[in-house]
């Protein structure tokens, strides 16, 4: 077994949050992270460029010899999942179905809002895949553009976050879901903000703590775990100016990245 | 003189503030606008980039035989104008040079603050053209990332909007600034809430409606003022499906437009 870190790509930097959530649950799994921040968004872009752009991520990763492909953008998830699966040798995971199963398991009434970026609430992923996992279910789903960049700016705590929070949960306050999820990498940053707005009876369900136990179990499953049980390195490469990437990464991740490399994939 | 129309380009819809204000002053003549959607925004992509991309739109804009070109686009007019200039024959104008005109014929005290995105603030064009024209003047310069996805999600006279307005102007409420430039095409739509936050004493120069008197001082000069009385026809062209372009094009121009194809330069 030569193969011995996870890989893990994202357009940009709202993949850290799964990174962290993989680093909790094993931290002895080394990880190799590719963020594409001279592309991002990639919510903007048509379905064949979302398609190359995680080809050459996935084969970039490859490269680094990684065990497994974690698709850690949502976008990617919805447009690129099935034909990297198809393609590649290793397991390929995605944020979406982990969080569709997770929001099933964590909801008792089967009403679910799923908020997300316009993208990937266009693409109806989610939807898809809640109504495939569950015929009943009620789904409803809510784009807020608002909430990327209001991250992207550090403004977690500020009253306007608060307001805007609002005025996008306000249906879901008039509704009888008990399920939000969480359908963007960055928005477990404005989890306490969106607990504060929908209150304690809606659960949230946070898609990237979902993925790293999907993670977790198919490693298992395909017997691709780490045996050695000293601790796990974590290695960042991004492909535009890592300075931004840099100073915004605590946020993300929890800690300062240690090093950051520049890559094109 | 077969060549009737200006053109404008812009990397999207906020060069409609621009076309807006041609019309008011020159309602006769002929509009062709290209804005580039399909590749919007420009202020994350690199300078070769910028300029690729602003060339090709040119050439767009001369197979419909304008008379004119004008960068109704910040980063654009930072990164590529001089080139342009360089290369075509037609007069090609940008919004940062009347800008920076305006500003400082408003000034009385030649303390001038300019705020535009992260992108055109750290290109420095704003500053360098300011002090190219008075090497006395005071500049200080703000990023307000947020005022762009705000507008584009029509948040205008939302409270939010407001309180972000007040974060990111602070200091220029404690500053002796007399003149805010604003130096970013979308961010005319927030003027009246600007307004009311740095008060009666700060005077708000818009860039897109010196970029039109200037356009006009050009033609004048140059001889291409249309001859013709009759009222002039805009045409509009996108390079990604028109529907958001048209859904939001009411706000940036004043009112609907009634025909916008789609087109790859």
């Amino acid at each position: 077994m030569t193969m011995e870190a996870i890989g893990v790509f994202d357009s940009g930097i709202g993949g850290l949050t799964v990174v962290k959530e993989l680093v909790n649950l094993m931290p002895h799994e080394n990880i190799i992270y590719f963020g594409d921040t001279a592309r991002v968004p990639y919510g903007t872009k048509s379905a064949d460029t979302i398609l190359r752009y995680s080809i050459e991520n996935s084969i970039f990763l490859l490269k680094h010899k990684v065990k497994c492909i974690i698709v850690a953008c949502n976008t990617a998830s919805a447009y690129a999942l099935t034909h990297l699966q198809h393609v590649f040798k290793v397991p390929v995971i995605g944020v979406i179905s982990p969080g569709a199963t997770a929001a099933l398991q964590a909801s008792h009434n089967k009403k679910i809002a799923v908020i997300g970026t316009k993208a990937t609430m266009q693409s109806n992923a989610y939807q898809q895949e809640l109504l495939r996992q569950n015929p009943e279910a009620e789904i409803s789903t809510y784009a807020c553009p608002l909430f990327v960049p209001l991250v992207e700016e550090g403004l977690f705590h500020h009253d306007a976050t608060l307001l805007l929070i609002r005025e996008y949960l306000n249906p879901i306050l008039n509704s009888s879901i008990d399920t939000l999820l969480l359908g963007c990498t960055h928005y477990p940053l404005l989890e306490d903000q969106i607990k504060k707005v929908v209150g304690p009876h809606i659960t949230l369900v946070n898609s990237a703590k979902a993925c790293a136990q999907s993670v977790l179990k198919t490693l298992e499953r395909e017997k691709l775990c780490k045996t050695a049980t000293q601790p796990g390195i974590s290695r960042f490469f991004v492909s535009d100016d890592p300075s931004k990437f840099e100073s915004m990464a605590t946020h993300f991740f929890g800690e300062a990245l240690s090093h950051i490399d520049i890559a094109t994939p």
